[in-house]
């Protein structure tokens, strides 16, 4: 069975970011050589997360203001008292998704799917 | 290392319905012959998603009325400027499961899995 | 290809409890033998979820507020009309996470993941 791993890095500016992130799983499954499998696009860092939905400004907005109603950045956390300020990023994350979808040939994956990394922090 | 892959297609005249697909599932894990491996039931288009859950009606009723509340139709969305007026789908699918185990032989994964997709526009 | 399987079982005396499990998950995959592959880690009860987040007090008793939050057990269920007092359990599953990133070697994936299951009923 052929594997392939990559890491990608990004570093944002902003507290929270949206980036899309196809192009580089895209060439990344190109590289891989793999014909049939299944691609894993996992954050690894514990308040970033995988968003697969469309890339679409109003709906980035949407869902931005989405995530600030579900876990407010100013609401009372108790895992602010560890001295980090993020505790509404560990929890908005929670509903985003994990998994990218890649068990179909290339051409549907790059049909079917925008695929974004929300970086948080 | 064997796959298998088989499109589902479905068509609701409502525009929220919750179809109970294990039967299909399981079909194909069948069909494909595989004793142990891994099932990925996607759903394809971006504003419909697989629920991993009980198919029971009140509880089908519950879950749909949480999503309403976590992201109301009539509310405002900037994706709906698009033309479009699935600003509450794009939100709407994010909590649910997009995963379905199939790692355990088809008796378990039968008797432990109710699964349904939700097919929203 | 080289599989494993491994069941593991808990039992809580609370309604929810947060159980770290990343002990019994790195056993599991050094008891595996696979050097390089996939960890699903899947509860499967369906009212427990697998949280994949640090396992910190005060992000614990964070995300469990969040969740009583979204889906009060005090609130009015339909499915409870089936008996059952767990229509909140079948929501609160719905945001956590069901997959767990053993992609890489095992050093990373130690490095990077605190992975505890919610136990609800």
């Amino acid at each position: 069975m052929k594997t392939y791993r990559e890491e990608l890095w990004f570093e944002t500016s902003t507290r929270r970011a949206y980036l899309n992130i196809t192009p580089q799983v895209e060439a990344a499954v190109h590289t891989s050589g793999v014909q049939e499998g299944l691609v894993l696009v996992n954050a690894m860092h514990i308040t970033a997360s995988v968003y697969i939905n469309d890339d679409e400004p109003g709906l980035l907005n949407d869902y931005d203001r989405f995530l600030e109603r579900l876990a407010p950045h100013e609401a009372d956390y108790r895992h602010n008292l560890t001295g980090e300020d993020n505790g509404d990023a560990h929890i908005k994350r929670q509903p985003a998704r994990i998994i990218h979808d890649g068990f179909y040939c290339n051409r549907r994956y790059a049909a079917t799917t925008s695929l974004a990394a929300r970086v948080g922090t």
